[in-house]
């Protein structure tokens, strides 16, 4: 029978859309360390490599980090348009950091497709589901679309992804967008203008959290074979990021999420709708009303409002990775 | 024979392409008054009205102020699709605040089409105009087709319009655009790729100059029967701000152009080339590649590098303004 303190501070049931990658690598390390998180299980999809590099990638790091939950294949295509473009020069070929061969996994694959898995997880504690979304967002439209009533099942949708200029334009991708939408501004939009509650991490307060390079020394030499493994894929990473934005060190994009999940406290936000700009020069720009005004365009008065977070308290988001990571 | 000084500090040669317009009305006495300016010309076109009103209108107000220069009449419609809205809550019906009958205009209209009076104006004084533009950009747009020489020979092109998110995100015609560039927006991006020197004087900063209700008041008590008229047309903007805005006074928006033009020390700028979006919902919208980074799209590394105004110094605008309007 659980404890008081169980019933009162239940741990989060996370579900993670995910396209390991570096930065999602270590998210989901985060999410299975913290003891404030449950993880119900993995779902996959285009982005940092093709669906299939990161469906074996989430296979082989939860051999890594001894992580048994489902994991289920996503989307492989954006719902219009091909993806044309991986970011090797980021993530590298492998999605992995270039580390070389990796074991093949043993970790079995759900024979479910991802919205399946996402639908089936929401639907079994309905209310209590955090999707985590470090991706583009094809998987959770295809959710809606299968099964429109999940929005009123799950408990909030955190995403890592948009830019919304809260600290004057920057996008990283075009001047305004950022790379998940971008890879998908057609699902985003779906996803952002649905009625679950969202809430938006995005560069505007990941571009304010750098864990330097000596962070990731730490975890190399503390944080044991797990440590040691997080900092070897994240060495192309920091060496893009020197070459690219001159910074000794890595923003942290999908960590953040996870962050808000555990401490939103972290975090401040502002409210209103949102849209996702899905052609032109400006596809994939996040747009928010947030101003509460009456727009010509009934566009932005409609649907509903969501959070975007617009501060964001680096050094305590650092602390909290540092010590989830050593714990 | 002219004396050293106007020698070394020559007057700026300005034509004002206009749609007054309350505030566009302010900005032609200044523009008139200040003795820093030549005012050579005046090109109407559509925006806060109808063209056949801001052209009475433009025509009406050098009887009114005894401005002797030629005015053309310019585009009714932009390049693209048919204009469909005027925005008479904030000007009033004749775009003079509803100040009700005015006297048939005597000074006479300019035969040409004004993107000819631009071109025109521009070859007489090579490398020597300031084009002054506070409104829809279609008459630049046209002179640049018929002419696209006068690139080269204009000395600079100062506009009101953009928002560029420098201070976060805000339009007032949708979260992203503002009006004279939402107006035409096929225009304004012609005209901000184009080379010739742009500085863009948008909400950015406009929004940050703010004409306290007192000062309408203190125009209207010193500024003779001029300043009596200038308060008489403020009154219905006024009212749409306190009612719109909740601000007991105006945003100074056409009038900082032209003090940018008088003293350009009152504002920063930043530098990158300009893209405006020509459809879907952030339509209107101005980006700058302000950055200087290489984005996967050619689109934000082409372009001449155009200026865009980041901060104002509002108490040395607005001094500058009342010195002119009440000298």
């Amino acid at each position: 029978m659980p404890s008081p303190s169980s019933h009162t501070n239940p741990r989060h049931k996370v579900l993670f859309d995910t396209d390991p990658g570096i930065d999602d690598a270590m998210a989901l390390y985060l999410l299975h360390r913290h003891p404030a998180i449950e993880l119900l299980g993995i779902t996959t999809v285009h982005g940092n490599a093709y669906t299939e590099v990161t469906t074996r990638n989430a296979l082989y790091l939860c051999d890594r980090f001894g992580i048994d939950v489902p994991v289920a294949r996503g989307a492989a295509q954006p719902l219009v348009g091909k993806k044309d473009h991986v970011p090797a020069m980021v993530h590298g070929d492998d999605a992995l950091g270039n580390i070389g061969p990796i074991a093949t996994p043993r970790h079995p694959l759900d024979p479910r497709p991802a919205h399946r898995l996402i639908i089936d997880t929401v639907r079994q504690y309905p209310g209590e589901v955090t999707l985590v979304a470090v991706a583009p967002l094809t998987n959770l439209a295809l959710a809606l679309k299968e099964d429109p009533a999940i929005a009123g099942l799950v408990r909030q949708v955190v995403i890592m992804g948009g830019a919304f200029g809260v600290h004057g334009q920057i996008g990283n991708v075009s001047p305004v967008a950022e790379a998940n939408i971008i890879c998908d501004p057609y699902a985003a939009d779906q996803v952002l203008t649905a009625p679950w509650p969202v809430v938006m991490v995005g560069l505007d307060v990941t571009h304010q959290v750098l864990m330097p390079r000596a962070m990731f020394e730490r975890v190399r030499d503390e944080g044991g074979a797990d440590g040691q493994f997080l900092w070897r894929i994240s060495q192309q990473y920091l060496s893009f990021y020197a070459r690219q934005e001159r910074i000794d060190g890595c923003y942290v994009h999908d960590a953040s999420a996870v962050a808000y999940v555990i401490d939103p406290s972290l975090f401040q936000l502002r409210s209103g709708p949102i849209r996702v700009v899905t052609d032109g020069i400006a596809v994939g720009q996040t747009i928010q009303n947030a101003s509460g005004r009456q727009y010509r365009s009934p566009v932005w008065q409609e649907g509903p409002a969501q959070s975007v977070c617009t501060e964001v308290d680096a050094d305590g988001l650092l602390k909290l990775m540092m010590a989830t990571l050593l714990a």
